[in-house]
Parts: C-alpha cells; structure tokens; sequence
C-alpha cells in the first residue's frame, strides 16, 4: 500500500478509448490496495483548439482571460475522466486547480505555485475515493484563474506528490521511458531504469523533452520520486532520483542533441572590464536565453564574443545589438543558424576526467570538426555544423554504449 | 447612471458575430454611464454538446462529474466575451459561479441558490469594470461545482440584481418581448409593454416560456424590475414588475396554450373521507406533478377524479396508480393524451366576473367543446380537443385582443 501520484498527458485522454485505457491504469493501481491521486491535461488538442477561438475574437487577448478560458479543458478531461472510472465501479472524484487550492502568483499564462494545501485531498483519500486533479492550472491572490504555462500538468502532479508526501510520482507518456539517445535517430539507443535528478535536468534542457525542467527541479528539491513511463505499455519506465545504483562503468546516462541553436558572434571588442556585463545584460533585459558563451583573444588589444541563442531569437537578438552597437563598441558582427548542439550528460564523470576526451575522439573518427566547446560538471556540448549532427549523435553513442548494445 | 444587470442566452452568443453584437450592446450601454454586470450561458450547442461527450463514456454518470463538466460551457462564453470587449477598448473581467461565491444547495443539476456574496463584484465595478458572469452555476458548502438546471443563467441574472440592488434587470432573448398569445399562431398577437409577475408566472407555466419561472418568482420576491427584450433588435422590450399601469380595459395580459397535456381519470372511487390525499400523495412521493383536479360525483355513491399531468409522465403515472389500485381502490382508469390547455392570464380578471363567460363564448363561437375548466384568481384554463387547439387560441384571442389590433 502506497500513495502514488499519476500524471496522464494530453494524447493519453484524448478519445473515449484513451481516456478507458487511463481508467484501467487508475483502477487497476487502486485495485492494488494504493491510495491514488491522478493530475490531467487538457484532451488532446483541446488547448490549440480554445487558443484559435479565442484569437478569432481578439488576436491579443489578455493573459488573465485567456486563461479563463484554457483551464475548462482540463476541467472537462477531469470530469470525463471521473465518468469513466465510474463506469468501471469505482469511487472518484474529480477537482480543479482552485478547488485543491493551488496557489500561485499572478503571472498569468506561466504562472508560479506558491502553495498548495492538499487537506481536500486527503479527506477525499481518506474517504477511500480515487481523486482526479486537473493540471496546469491554479489561483492566486485575487481568486483568479491562472495557468502554469509549458508542462505545467507535470509541474501539479509533483507539487501533488511532495505536499502529499507520495511514495512516487508516475509520469505517463507515448514513450516508455529515459533512452540514452532519441531512439529515431539512434537505433540501438538504450532504455535506463534510473537517472538522477541532475542528469535528467541537462537532458532536459538538451532537447530530450520528456520532462520539463520545472518539474524535475521541483521534485529535486522535495525529494520526490519520479518516474517516466508509458500509457500504452505496461512495463516499467525510468526512476528518476537524487543518487542511483547504475554500475560504475556507465559514467554516462545520455545523448543528445539541439538543432534549435544559432551563434552570434561579437567582433573586435574592447579589451576592458565590462564589456561581458554590458552585452548580457542588455540582451537579459530583452528576456532573451543566452545558452553557451565563448569569450577569445581577438586582434590589435580587442577580444571577441561568441554565444548561442535558440534560433527564433537569432533576428531580435541581432536587432538589439545593432541596435546597441554605439554603447557595446563592437567592430563587426557575424552569425550562424546552421548549427547544432551534441551533448553527452553523467553524473559519473565528476570523478572521470576522461570521458570529455572520449567524446573528442568519437567525433574526430567520424570526421566532425567541433566549432564550440561548453562544459559543466555533469555534462560537455560541443557545437557542429548541422549537416553533421546525426552521425556526431551516433558515432558519441556507440562510443558510450556500444558495449551495452546487447542488454 | 444606473446599475443594470443583463443576461444573454446561448444563442446570443453562439459565435464571433453573435459575440460581438452582445458586447456592443454591453459597451454601449456602459459608455452612457452605466454600472454593467451581464450575465451569459454557454454558446449554441455547448451544452448539448458536453453532455453527449459525457453519454459516450458513461450512459449514467453522476450528477456531480456532469456539473463538473457542464460549468465549463458558460466559462468558455464568459471568456470570449471579455476578450471582445477587451478589443472594443472597455474594461472588463470575467468571474466564474465560485468567484462571486453563488452558494447553492448540493442538489447537483437542478441546484437551488442560497447565498450568493456580491463583494467582488462591487469591488470590480467600483474599479469601473464590465463585469461579466458565467450563468447557471455556483458552488455547495463542500465547495463543489453545482448547476442550477433550466433557465439557470436567468435565475442567476436576478439574484445578482437582487444582491446588487440593480436598477434593471435586462433578460435578451430571440423575441423582443412578451405577447398576448404565441405570435407564430395568432399573427395579430400584440407585444406587451408591461405585464405583472403574477401574469408572468402564470404565462410561463403555460407554455409560452420566455422566462423560467424561478427566475420571475425570485424577481417577484425581491421586487427585481425586469425586462424582456431582443438582442438583434435595439427597441425597448416588455417590462415584468409588480404593479402595471395598464389601462382599465385591457384585463387579459396573454392568451396561451400547452400542447404537452394528458388527462386521467379514475372512476368508482369510494365516497368517504381521505380518497384523494391517497391519490395525489402516492403520486406526490414518486415527483409527478398534477395540474387540474377535478372530482365529479359518480354512479352509486361513489366518485370520479380527473386530473392532467404532463405527457411524458403519462406512462409513470398510470403504472404507479395500477400498481397502488388495492390501496386506492378504483374500478376502473382511462387516459387522454390528445388534450390541450388554452389559458387566459390577467390580473384585471380578478374584478371583473365575466372575464370566464366571455373566453367560454368565444369557443362557442367557433364550435370548441370543452373537457374540463380551471380557475384561479388571474387565470382561466379550458381543456380541450388538441386538434381544436390552435383555433381556439385564434378564437379566445381575437375575444379579448381585436379592439387593439390597430394598435
């Protein structure tokens, strides 16, 4: 007997079939003896289809009405949802953001949680009742509709789960789990039964999107178990943790790759103190991401800039610095939208200095030239022309894995 | 300056150019100065629509997941409509049923409305915002979604105005106001300008259903001033309130019909004491309501006793009384469900006698038997051959109505 906190996406409910399926899922884990709270999306293209009603009305509507509107589909995945576990003869009860008093602040459209108080929840639980909460969605100070923006659903059920004090939180998804490449690009990609919290942060933000990063920080910080896995297959995904028991020898839990990445590059800059701050700062003010920067020696006392964006920045981000160039004081400036990022992450290499070097040579034998170079202590990206990308991806992984291809 | 609450049905509202029609009405009525708090229904279908998505994953769901499900029709509308003012250029904000705290019993779908706190809807209005409200909805004491069943958003239309203490309380419709009789039947039918509560009440329980009666007995109550009018059409409407200033002459306010009528009869009851409290309560506790008795002295020292209910409940009734015929002890039963009630509604008639013989000639006139007549201090009601029907309501209106027809 557990507590345990499920969390179905969009495609999981979008027809009578899924929604079943997900019923089956529900009662089947209460059947067990569980005690089972279950967060949902809005059914599939519920959200796209509300967004486009609304555009029809007014191209620019306010962020805390369109909210209003966006938090009904998950209201109604709740409820239909909630049906069918009747059908099946079970008891359940479904509740809204506001109704388990998810508190955030007003940033209406990619709003915060602030608080939680799970005390409906637990008498519902208490009550024996399966309870279905929906995602995504919450209320702040003033009683208002707010959404959580991007993976927000995932974001509830972990928030769910650390109020609730839940043995696990259970992320169900079209895929069964963590690979330690994309498995469209890498064949022989393997499927990890554990990765910590950390590895599955730089994966995330490497473009490996099973879960957004807010809520794997989340559940970082409250300790909550994490697990990826499939809807539509039953057999287990990927724990996600704080430490894991992997072997020694796999130092590495992933690949991947982004070809969302452009570079600018600043030419002929002043050699002065500042001159950092200066261009990062204004390009912060302007909310634009600045992923790896590059900061070189240039000609005649100068240095030169280089830092990558994601690509549909590239236009602003040129803008703002032309737009700028009396106060940076920059000669001349250059950019690249043919780029993409190839990333190895592992907890394991802290203690393994090596394993940068591996990535090098697995890149040199396939005849990839490595234009950039960025690294942190669980992770090293290089960038490389675009055209490149797949085989970089293949030729890093079979360098990592190859020795597990026959697990 | 006034404050002056206005509701728009579904059809008001089913699309972009409906939408945009309201909110011009809405904005215009603000831009002379006004205090507006509107109150919309869900758009078109909506409903129709949620509650078939429901049937299709459970035939029998329960009334709570339904209101669940269902509240979210009037948020969509309540959204879209703040967003179209919104690019009108006017202040607004969209409150759900919860958010203006309509406290209802916990009779899911068919809820009544206990409470219902106007605070932050003053506070929106001092801030000189349109306030627009989703309909048909509130919340329990366990803070749980609840519907108030037909004719909902007008009943929440005039507990707001109630709470407010609204100047005017504006019900828009397709029609632009009460008639005399059903103008798709009698085509010289005449639009009212005012007509009392009483008649209101009476007209709607007879079938000619502009407004819900709740929402005319909770105006009646707290001596709410309606109005009844057309939202394609800018032209003043019919004014519902206490006391009309009619002329002397025109005692009848309306001339309707009710198509949806079945009699029984149960002949050979005993003559003694207690007969009918048997009948009515039997029929009482299974929830069917009775509108005309009538008890007629039968053969042998016993009587009979005719009554109508509405159609559907025909079935229901006669198996109810069959199986209670031990207890009740009748000889035998027959039915009719080829009857229709033609009414007369007005509260002149209360001081004028010969208002009855003269709906009574004007049947003879046309050669109209009569089943059974009922009486009450505003109203008379003949039942009669449905195939007569409409000549009769041609018959009985032109009796009270053709002076006015140059009107």
């Amino acid at each position: 007997m557990a507590l345990i906190v499920k969390k179905f996406g969009g495609s999981s409910v979008r027809d009578v079939e899924r929604i079943y399926n997900v019923a089956r899922i529900i009662t089947e884990s209460y059947r067990e003896g569980n005690d089972v709270v279950v967060v949902l999306s809005a059914q599939g293209d519920t959200t796209d289809e509300l967004i486009e009603k609304a555009l029809e009305v007014n191209p620019n509507p306010s962020r805390r009405e369109m909210d209003m509107l966006l938090s009904t589909g998950e209201q109604i995945s709740i409820a239909l949802c909630a049906m069918a576990i009747e059908k099946l003869g079970f008891p359940v009860i479904s509740l809204t953001g506001w109704q388990v008093n998810l508190r955030t602040d007003s940033n209406y459209g990619n709003a915060r949680i602030k608080k939680l108080e799970g005390d409906r929840i637990r008498a519902e639980l208490h009550k024996r009742n399966i309870v279905i909460v929906a995602g995504f969605q919450g209320i702040n100070k003033y009683g208002d509709i707010t959404t959580l923006g991007r993976g927000g659903s995932d974001t509830t059920a972990v928030a769910l789960a650390a109020e609730l004090g839940a043995d696990l939180c259970q992320i169900y998804t079209d895929v069964d789990g963590v690979y330690t490449a994309d498995p469209r690009i890498v064949p022989n990609a393997i499927k990890l039964d554990e990765i910590t919290f950390d590895e599955m942060l730089e994966l995330a933000s490497l473009g490996a999107q099973v879960l957004q990063n807010r809520s794997v920080e989340l559940a970082k910080r409250f300790g909550v178990h994490l697990e990826v896995l499939s809807s539509l297959e039953s057999k287990p995904g990927t724990i996600v943790k704080e430490v894991t028991t992997r072997m020694e020898k796999t130092l590495i839990s992933g690949v991947a790759k982004d070809d969302n990445v452009a570079s600018v590059s600043l030419i002929g800059l002043q050699d002065v103190p500042g001159v950092a701050y200066k261009i990062f700062s204004v390009l912060a003010k302007n909310r634009v991401n600045v992923d790896i920067i590059l900061q070189s020696i240039g000609r005649e006392n100068t240095k030169d800039i280089t830092f990558t964006v994601a690509k549909e920045n590239l236009d602003l981000v040129t803008k703002i610095l032309k737009d700028n160039q009396g106060v940076l004081a920059f000669k001349d400036m250059t950019t690249n939208d043919k780029l993409s990022k190839v990333s190895i992450v592992g907890a394991g290499m802290i203690n393994n200095p090596g394993i940068a070097a591996q990535m090098f040579e697995a890149l040199y034998s396939v005849g990839v030239n490595i234009q950039m170079i960025s690294t942190s202590e669980i992770k090293v990206s290089v960038l490389i022309d675009k055209s490149e990308s797949d085989i970089a991806l293949k030729a890093v992984h079979d360098k990592f894995f190859a020795t597990r291809s026959d697990h």
